[in-house]
């Protein structure tokens, strides 16, 4: 193999070099103090695990997307953590404290097997909060606000949010008498909005004609404002389970319009994207530039079952890669102010040298006999002996 | 499977609770800041790559060391990076701009697929710095303060610095005529301090005694001040290569023990460990209560060979998940402090919750209905409506 060969890294994987990697630490930084000024703690799920505790309770799309590996030490299956939520989910459960909601973030790359189409990197860096114990609209509203916060302090202008219920479909669903697999099938015809795919399927059942048109008219119930009062009126027969959802998403679009009035809010009633696990409540969030969501959650009430804690859940995550690179928030410059100490073993000069870095300056202490000068290594101040003591000035003078 | 079996997480790979997790951040932040501060700048490697990238010079240690998978949209080997160094030395060699020192920093996970008794983890939070492009025993002098100032930042006490220099082997290995194949066993048996398997191996090669000799002192050429002096008289035949070494390493010494006078230096002549890629310094960093090095490194000059650019390089790492349990600072105690805001939908209820978070407190709003008070939710502060405003009151109060 040929030494060019050796730089090929595998498709939709990447290497981050350091203006990159200081802006993104940056932000980091920032998303992360903003999710610990709202109460959200910091868990560090793990990177690899048994496979039957990472793909608990998420379906099929997550185990495709799941690197699969062999635990040399047990002999069992592991996977490669694809998404960080349902780990959350787990330490939600095995930590809860009676019926107390528990509001958790974390910060960490995730990776895919494979890439779509709409995402080419298989290892984003995935940020996301979530919030536990409480089954109201009030905490689907709060998880909202926190991912619009964190999207300004991203710098991200022009944010557009859609807004879905998965209940309208379940209810829609179960009203039509569809088995468990015959509902997965029309989830993802639906997920695909394939609308020549969706007739076929209709047709293919025996449902009432009523109950086939309320299922067709959600890949049509899309849009902004109008499109909630249209739904009442289409899928009016559509039972409690259905009117309650729809009641759920009109009152939270309400508060969210109050609280953010600039903000365009579309309705997608067929929006049901994440891995199955939704239950509530979901949302994205989108900008023009961008081809897909840059944002997304909802609300998965179940997820912790199987770990012995059904709790209420809602939570969002990003790709904070994404966000890095959607932002209008400046790169860290501080680097163009480093400051160039010459190579003398001078005891005044590394007093003078550990001050400025205590006080965050960057000083880059020259080698002896190093190639490059002051303005070759980034720097735009140098050190230099001035009388009895050491003092700055600038490169070039 | 019963829940309680999803609890379970693979033998030395954990994960991390908030109190930890907080301790672990502001740790990572004000290491990244020292780097930072010295002219380091961060890079993030990918935590998967194609095998062969991976595990370019770094023998069969490291191998084993790494878990493999299949890539199946190139249908290649992947390695998960078991080590940051060899990708951050490539990234150097990718980037370099002519022979100018170049500085860098990583932080992130990697994992291993076998623990030994010394380290049970399997996935550290490897942190480390890397000086490329300076050969001279300057930059071996910058990268070890460095080392430990990041020790000293992180809290740890009571620090030991192991020097050694593997050139002293390599010369007397070369002397005595090895191949490969047989510099690389005794490589094995020293590192393993294998006094009897050192005692066979000598008698099975035909070198003479004198060389023997020099080699079998290798094992007892440890410990403080005294050994460099016992070591120049009794490896004075060994030829001007293990000469140099050691005028290397007395020089290097001198200038810890003038900068560090408090610091116990242990030398070591047989400290091999490292993956089989370094080529001069070696040094690690112990602490009493710790039975293996918390951070290690030494000069590596060929490892970026196989991409093109033979720099001189040296460096050392860490697990920051080590430093943290071992270091005596203080964990945050920001939660502590947490105001409790009631779930009322007031304006003037929200701006005051708005500017508290922007100050940097931590609010946490009380959602409708939910379980728990302000104290049970970790609050020390309450927000109470006092006449026209917003105050904060003690809980308990």
């Amino acid at each position: 193999m040929v030494s060019e060969d050796r730089w090929l890294l595998p498709e939709g994987i990447e290497e981050i070099l350091p203006d990159e990697a200081a802006h993104l630490e940056q932000l980091r930084t920032r998303v992360l103090a903003l999710f610990a000024g709202w109460g959200y703690r910091l868990v560090i799920p793990p990177m690899i695990e048994f496979l039957e505790s990472l793909l608990v309770g998420t379906g099929h799309d997550l185990d495709l997307q799941t690197f699969k590996l062999i635990d040399q030490v047990s002999g069992r299956l592991m996977g490669l953590r694809a998404d960080m939520t349902p780990q959350v989910a787990r330490i939600d459960a095995r930590t809860a404290q009676g019926a107390r909601p528990a509001r958790f973030c974390y910060l960490g790359t995730v990776l895919h097997s494979r890439s779509d189409h709409l995402d080419p990197s298989r290892s984003p860096l995935q940020v996301g909060a979530e919030l536990y114990g409480h089954g109201g609209p009030a905490s689907d509203l709060e998880v909202i606000r926190l991912m619009l916060e964190m999207l300004a302090v991203a710098g991200i202008l022009d944010v557009h949010l859609d807004l879905g219920h998965v209940g309208i479909y379940r209810g829609l669903a179960r009203q039509a008498g569809l088995n468990s697999e015959q509902e997965a099938e029309l989830f993802e015809i639906l997920q695909r909005k394939d609308r020549s795919g969706l007739e076929d399927f209709l047709r293919g059942t025996a449902m009432p004609a009523a109950v086939a048109d309320n299922l067709a008219a959600l890949l049509e119930l899309n849009g902004p404002d109008g499109v909630l009062e249209v739904a009442r009126a289409r899928l009016s027969a559509g039972g409690p389970r259905v009117r309650a959802a729809l009641e759920e998403l009109e009152a939270l679009a309400g508060q969210l319009a109050r609280l953010f009035p600039a903000l365009p809010i579309n309705f997608d009633l067929a929006e049901l994207r994440g891995y199955h696990y939704q239950t509530g409540i979901v949302f994205a969030a989108f900008v023009p530039t961008h081809g897909r969501e840059i944002a997304r959650g909802g609300r998965y009430d179940d997820i912790g079952k199987v770990f012995g804690q059904a709790r209420p859940a809602t939570g969002f995550s990003a790709d904070l890669k994404v966000l890095a690179r959607l932002g209008c928030a400046d790169a860290p410059t501080e680097h163009a102010a480093a400051i160039f100490a010459p190579a003398l073993d001078d005891p005044d000069l590394h007093e003078t040298v550990r001050r400025l870095r205590g006080a965050g300056h960057v000083v880059i202490q020259e080698l002896p006999g190093q190639s490059g000068g002051a303005a070759e290594m980034g720097c735009a101040l140098r050190l230099e002996r001035q009388g009895q003591t050491w003092q700055l000035s600038k490169v070039g003078d």
